[in-house]
């Protein structure tokens, strides 16, 4: 077996655990390739400078790689022996590297997106960076989500994942080729459920920063995490139908939604505090970067609207007309009175 | 309909609540008696200063309670009138109370636990507060728990609770005695899940204080959360069968085991950094108030033991044999890496 990987400060921080246990199992091959996307930075190549040095100086500056994970700026060469392809990329690229690719990686080979996020598909509604990923490749894709901080996991602090797969032999090699001490994997068959769960929870993260940029206190704050997680399973039930409750109790589920409300909500919070547009505040504060929740809340709006079921999410709903400006931040308290939640005293009974 | 009361700040804090309500709807009788134990402050009853300024200044100050909130410093005078009790009481006074009350309430009357807890039965094993209720006052009794941390409660900010109540026409008198735009209430009648929560979350956010005083980081408090909430869930299967899995997802489930290893872990953050006892740190830092988590802890404890199930739940002994000196707080992380949830890759199939 050989593996490939794909880049950014995430991916660094799983080449690490991918590129050790690669060399100290004998089931695979110790080297690990990983496309890098070729910068110059002082005058060096980046693939280089990770060759030489074993750090990548751009995406995780601090960290030593294993000397066999091996950087390559082609995406072809590095791709083309896989047998495991683990996908660690924005997913606007995805549709692009499926071409490069298509037809130039073994037949054999399978996927494994870490990718948090929905593709728009053509004609509208979303699809799944995983199922996506089969279309273009052609090849089975499992995926991996969780409470996984990459700067935590490239400090090798403890944490746990959640590895969706529908196939008994590739998820006992996918969880060899990840498990460690320090970085504990669950798997189970509900794949699309563990994907949508990385995807969703960056919506309700940015309402957890709503709630914080209004001064609303913990007991608001956990009520908007518990709300987002029911329209969460809501979500998976209605258009991803079959999937288990107890998946939302993997790490993929509740426990990324409690890390991601915990940190990724610094711009929705300014947000409200500043009254500045979303885009203003990614230009301020992440470099430009775009923040995930608000883009995530417009494709699941897209696909509800079209459903007319925007009012069977009014969480999901709310965080986006207030991303866009159609709603004011104090709207959002409305919506969580009125939450279908806590409309019929015996609904869950 | 009357409606009676008992102190704390928490109980003082729902006492708006139930007063505006009491006031407001025809069902209920305007006079909500509170049982105040009474002290001198400032060479005044307690009782007298809340009946004329309408502020508990011990235990709430700085809120307004409604007027028809009556503090009564006999227990029975403020009891045997009463068709709903509510119980806000440190737990061990509940068996004191019982003695007093019993015989001198109506006979019709009903009980709501806000009590966060267990008690010892005789002859070992817990019992449940609301069970222990029933036993000695011979009234049906419900619980009330969730994320309400009293502060928030008081200042009226947004917050969801659960209700655990077995019939429904109590249901809706306890939820509309409840209900305002800032409380929103669910019924559920998985009475036991809902008191189980209360108390277990306790236990797990010793846990969250240990991973702060490791400097372990959230991916780890995270996966403490989530592993907690796994035992909490298995110790209901096992010792009362029956329930559902989306009572954990009720504000009693997830929302409250967050809010509490968001708050009330400071003691076990300095129980590791300082290496102080949980005794020393509890008169030093909670002027010598008990730490809920350490006692339920043992009282947990004391009953896997009795049953050989301590290595069931090996979360909840560690952080018992944590609190009293056993272990040491670096051997959580090996309970963690060993926990049986992560043990067979296909456990969730």
């Amino acid at each position: 077996l050989l593996c490939l990987f794909f880049l950014h400060s995430r991916g660094s921080a799983i080449a690490k655990i991918v590129g050790a246990n690669a060399k100290r199992l004998a089931t695979f091959e110790d080297r690990v390739t990983m496309y890098v996307y070729e910068e110059m930075i002082d005058g060096k190549k980046l693939t280089e400078i990770i060759n030489t040095t074993h750090e990548n100086v751009k995406y995780l500056p601090g960290h030593k790689l294993p000397e066999n994970v091996v950087a390559v700026p082609d995406v072809v060469e590095a791709a083309k022996d896989a047998d495991i392809l683990i996908f660690v990329v924005p997913h606007q690229f995805i549709r692009g590297l499926g071409t490069q690719l298509l037809g130039k990686i073994k037949p054999t080979a399978v996927g494994l997106s870490l990718i948090k996020g929905f593709d728009v598909a053509e004609g509208g509604g979303m699809e799944l960076i995983s199922h996506l990923i089969t279309k273009h490749l052609k090849i089975p894709c499992s995926v991996l989500m969780g409470a996984n901080l990459a700067g935590e996991v490239a400090e090798e602090k403890f944490c746990e994942t959640t590895i969706g797969c529908r196939d008994m032999k590739i998820a006992q090699t996918l969880r060899d080729l990840f498990l460690t001490p320090n970085f504990r994997v669950v798997v189970v068959d509900d794949v699309d459920a563990v994907e949508i769960c990385g995807a969703l929870k960056n919506i309700v993260a940015c309402g957890a920063g709503f709630v914080d940029g209004m001064g609303l206190g913990d007991n608001t704050k956990a009520a908007v995490i518990r709300l987002g997680l029911m329209e969460m399973i809501k979500f998976v039930d209605v258009f991803y139908p079959g999937s288990k409750l107890s998946t939302f109790f993997e790490s993929c589920g509740v426990a990324d939604l409690i890390t991601t409300c915990g940190r990724n909500r610094k711009v929705s919070e300014a947000f409200v505090k500043t009254g500045k547009t979303i885009v203003e505040l990614e230009n301020e504060m992440l470099n430009g970067q775009k923040l995930q929740g608000p883009i995530t809340a417009e494709e699941v709006n897209f696909m509800l609207k079209s459903k007319a079921m925007e009012d069977k999410f009014p969480l999901f709903t709310a965080i986006h007309k207030i991303c866009t400006g159609v709603l004011k931040p104090q709207g959002f308290l409305d919506c969580l009175r009125n939450h279908p939640e806590h409309m019929t005293p015996w609904a869950k009974l």
